[in-house]
């Protein structure tokens, strides 16, 4: 016996071929209802003179026709009232937003101004150390033109899922879910050459139109620089705070205090400050040198006015893990105390404070 | 004895109040003649009816007779002709360019896709290689939110000069010219909080508003990404090939493969492939130290066909001396190979190949 669910789900899959969207979730599809092998129901357009009528029409009988036990297929043609088209068009507008539909408490932003410091390390580790407390965690990688993040978890490459009413992020081997622009291309190394506004559209879409479901925390991976990607992150995401991402070099330090700077403006709480690629413990004589010059990060959170959370040695281990997309594995002990530190700093998520750009 | 030249040389700082130009560049200035203490001329308005004819009639009166020997001032108005007009609107409009005033032979940009793999870096010691050579270097920094280059090569800051007709680049100890968004900031860590518009009109300013004069090579230094300042120099300015930077891990190597897509895309050469930070000489030992994994450049530069340059160590030299502004006295002998070869490969300038976006 066909259900009337059954014939719903059937016609999840048919389009309206000018709004490509299925005439289920258009609210096309009325009054279905089910006797024996005969199923009947209306099919509500926008206007009987559609000009497409007749092929939703036929594309819908043939699906409801390939259930099991169907014999007969009756569809009555319909006009929406205004009111429903009004509703139709509004639905459409923001038909892709599913961020009614996600429950995440914290966004915490990772942030340099300066590209190669470690912004994306960092956010890898603090995402794992804080699954590793059994928290729901995800990853947005905010950088478009630059993305680290998946080389980093997925050995094999991944792709995000399709859900019925939104794309779903790709998920870790241990459950960290995750959302980049590499996981949509074609090849990995496939150039996006994006002026800002797309830019700043497709991290509102990883925001607003990719189904996280609920999260403890999500960690933003932002690009270098204080330009489009930050300012989209800043201006439409509800941080939290962000976690600045620093090197020995004075170059770092300099370029670290533009992007806390753009966190005061913008009146986003910074959380802290990490320094990465501090010093090398060579194995052979145990030594440590400092590669990239002595460390001033303690003087540049005092600065700052921000907590200072801790450094991590250049240690060619990560490095090979990450490559190996078995970042995962790493120990990274020397991070946990950060992240606890991290979710102690973390308010409650904030709403926007300004309107988007 | 009061001359004519002495009373445009007045004049010049008298500006006309809506085009904040002065009145002789504006050749609004006609006719001036001097008979022992009387200075006559005709101030040719746009229109008789503008209504800042008065103030600027009385600023001009004013600068005058600020002259010694100066007793009385007549100043004749006067209308423009429409074809007049014209010339001055159009010179508004272009009024600020002196790129036909520079001979720059060969503009090269240095490109990485990722962050912190050195590009500044290869950035400056090219430019110090071709400069050792005896010739004519400029290096344009078109990373504006992130800026590296002045710290590199000024350690006391360094400021651009004014010249008589446009902005002039900073000097470093060695004769190198430098344009850098930093040299204007009045504080090198304050943000530039900008969206990508605004970075492109900076980094065309900085190729046609700045008098660089005859250059042999200008080095174009990037920011990461694939985005705004990456489009605006690959699209406006006459490249002779970039350069591609990476760095050991895989990662890097990826992102490198896509700024080289963008190149491609953009018909712009590729000259070659640099390495940096290839490896560590521990000091104690003498061993070399892989610390982001072993180098795959050789492979890289063969898949994308390009000419491998050779790869750089890490050498805490290197970041003492760029932090201390002072990479001109790093002795960089193992960079002047890959100069050389640079040399050799870049072709004559060619003219932008696709219009300003």
């Amino acid at each position: 016996m066909v259900t009337v669910e059954q014939v719903y789900q059937a016609l999840q899959g048919v389009m309206d071929p000018e709004l490509k969207r299925s005439l289920v979730e258009l609210g096309m599809i009325r009054d279905v209802a089910v006797d024996d092998g005969r199923v009947s129901l209306t099919l509500a357009l926008t206007t009987l003179a559609c000009p497409l009528k007749d092929r939703m029409a036929a594309d819908a009988r043939q699906a409801i026709l390939a259930l099991d036990g169907v014999q007969q297929v009756d569809i009555r043609l319909a006009e929406m009232s205004a009111e429903e088209q009004q509703r139709l068009k509004q639905g459409e507008a923001q038909s892709r937003s599913v961020e009614h539909l996600n429950d995440i408490r914290h966004v915490i932003a990772v942030m340099s101004g300066k590209g190669g410091v470690g912004k994306s390390l960092v956010s890898g580790l603090l995402a794992i150390a804080l699954r590793r407390k059994g928290l729901q965690v995800g990853v947005l990688d905010a950088d478009i033109t630059g993305p680290s993040i998946p080389k980093m978890f997925f050995p094999d490459g991944a792709r995000p899922g399709e859900g019925p009413v939104a794309i779903l992020p790709a998920e870790t081997r241990t459950g960290i879910k995750v959302m980049s622009i590499n996981l949509l291309l074609e090849r990995e190394d496939q150039a996006v050459i994006w002026r800002g506004p797309l830019i700043g559209k497709a991290i509102q879409q990883f925001w607003g139109e990719v189904l996280w479901g609920t999260l403890d925390y999500l960690v933003v991976d932002l690009p270098p620089g204080t330009s489009d990607a930050s300012l989209t992150v800043m201006q439409s995401l509800p941080l939290s705070g962000v976690v600045l991402v620093t090197a020995p070099q004075d170059l770092a330090g300099m370029v670290v205090r533009k992007a806390a700077q753009m966190a005061q403006y913008l009146q986003v709480p910074m959380l802290g400050l990490v320094e990465n690629m501090s010093y090398f413990v060579c194995p052979d004589t145990g030594k440590q040198h400092d590669l990239f010059g002595p460390s001033h990060a303690e003087a540049v959170a005092a600065r700052l006015g921000v907590p200072f959370l801790g450094r991590l040695p250049i240690d060619p281990q990560i490095a090979r893990q990450c490559d190996a997309g078995r970042i995962e594995d790493y120990p990274a002990e020397a991070f946990q105390p950060m992240a606890d530190r991290i979710i102690e700093l973390a308010p409650a998520a904030r709403s926007p404070i300004l309107p988007v750009a």
